[in-house]
């Protein structure tokens, strides 16, 4: 079988379209942010999402409230990439045995106060022992009107919502053994799944969506391979968190640069018809930035105030280090 | 809130039941073998099961083929619990960094068949860097004529599918550095979760069903708290698999308690009316042994030829070592 949706680059990605290729026709429709599956007549959407201590949260960052709020998150997120309304969470949980009592109950809190965010329930779970803590969240959403990576076309304004760099503004922080401005922090700890601006975006023709997860070239990539399309991106344009332009002096690095690379935004990147004005994306729920535009041909071309640049590549968990 | 359907007895329950109190309304419907979701007329099942290296599985015991198939057929063991028709799988694999591609690959093969087997297809899933392996399953089934673990009835007769004792069989040579007998251990690394039994068990008007994940005495446990009745198991009528005596002959235990302190058997535990003929039962497309009855009270009632017995409890991952 082939990706129901083509991948963008990245070693991660090579490892999935592996196991496609494996799988042939075992596999139905990989490679969007949710599965889709046809249920009495109704579309459901459904995501699952791992956290991994050390890898995806670091327990002297945040507290067991906040890390179970954000991995909740980053699985609703996959929801509002389709725009898909979320209805339930299974959560499997995986802690040493001698792990206390208020680090579980205090990560359930977390799951549940996302998904009370979210209007989800939370349905099911598994509970486990392992080394260190494990977070994976399942998540189901109705798709009645979905809207996928494919379906951008040549023409198309490239929007996204909120601001940029603000949660990597806050893991240069901690890596340096400092503490990130409260509001980068905020970011990190607690983002916001943008299931209004999501339905505001489908209710607007949005043609294609994606959320950022890995930094916005890595997942802009992937909505412009899967609609078989480049994309335009002017840099001055990105919208940068305020605490994104400090971290982003410490570095010596441009602003837009470090906002790019910075992944786990779960801000929403769309592609809406030229035809959608700027007073119609001005009443959206959560500010939408117009960043750049769809162009025929492949891949991200990228210019500051006129003149060629590049985007950075995202993270990616497979690349060697 | 209080769980739906109410859990026995457990170190891991307790958290299960710290959660769901936590939770309150925004909890629903938990303790179930799978959540059941309602959409456009249908109710789909939906289950998730997190398998974890050193807990779960053990690199030099397995093939990564043997481990994704193991892992897959226990979350699909949840849709046969509840006689969910199988339709799809999210896969969530975690793995360290330099990880061989053939590992993951061997994983993803195993989990393929498994579904395969089942027929489910794979939709979805993730990919995380991870100290040690993680296979983390979400299965969804169609649960139009679901069994759930309450509904059982005093004078129902108790039947379970298969033989008990082949993966603790397994799992005893294992941990004394010895080698497994080849039948014990291909029901460790090749479960076969019970669709069909499932579907027959329901045709025949079964009233509550559970799998044997944690031991036979556990998880009819849950069943008799969930149906609000107790049960009498006769120990001599245990179905025994041929290697579980020989290992039981080794660790001088009796070979019916060897059997029913075996977990992961996903085989099927049910409640049928008294009605249903030996005749009816003989047509299972797995043998299924009446093993007891279920009685007005609380709590399992052992007998080994008459006299009073007990059962040995089940395993606990959260229980102190």
């Amino acid at each position: 079988m082939s990706l129901a949706t083509p991948l963008g680059a990245g070693a991660e990605f090579d490892r999935i379209r592996g196991f496609a290729a494996r799988w042939r026709e075992r596999a139905h429709g990989l490679g969007d942010d949710c599965a889709f599956i046809e249920s009495g007549g109704d579309v459901l959407a459904v995501s699952i999402d791992l956290a991994v201590e050390n890898v995806h949260f670091r327990r002297d960052w945040m507290t067991p409230a906040e890390i179970g709020y954000r991995a909740a998150s980053a699985a609703l997120s996959d929801l509002a990439a389709v725009a898909a309304e979320p209805l339930a969470l299974l959560l499997a949980l995986g802690a040493p045995a001698r792990e206390p009592t208020a680090t579980l109950d205090g990560i359930a809190d977390g799951v549940g106060d996302a998904c009370a965010d979210a209007g989800a329930f939370i349905v099911g779970g598994d509970l486990s022992r392992a080394d260190s803590l494990i977070v994976d969240c399942c998540v189901i959403g109705r798709a009645t009107a979905a809207v996928r990576r494919r379906g951008a076309k040549p023409g198309d304004r490239i929007v996204v919502t909120g601001q940029l760099g603000g949660p990597l503004a806050a893991l240069t922080a901690w890596r340096r053994g400092g503490t990130p401005a409260p509001a980068a922090r905020q970011r990190f700890v607690r983002p916001a799944p943008r299931h209004e601006a999501a339905r505001f975006l489908a209710q607007h023709r949005a043609r294609a969506m994606i959320d950022v997860s890995d930094g916005l070239a890595a997942d802009l990539g992937h909505l412009l391979v899967a609609s078989d399309v480049a994309g335009h991106v002017r840099c001055e344009a990105m919208p940068l968190h305020p605490d994104a332009l400090a971290a982003a002096r410490e570095t010596g690095e441009e602003p837009w640069r470090f906002a790019a690379r910075s992944g786990e935004e779960y801000e929403l990147v769309a592609a809406l018809p030229d035809a959608v004005t700027d007073a119609e994306l001005a009443a959206s729920p959560v500010p939408l930035t117009v960043i750049g535009t769809i162009e025929a041909g492949s891949g991200v071309r990228a210019t500051l105030n006129g003149a060629a640049g590049s985007l950075p590549p995202g993270h990616d968990h497979f690349a060697s280090a």
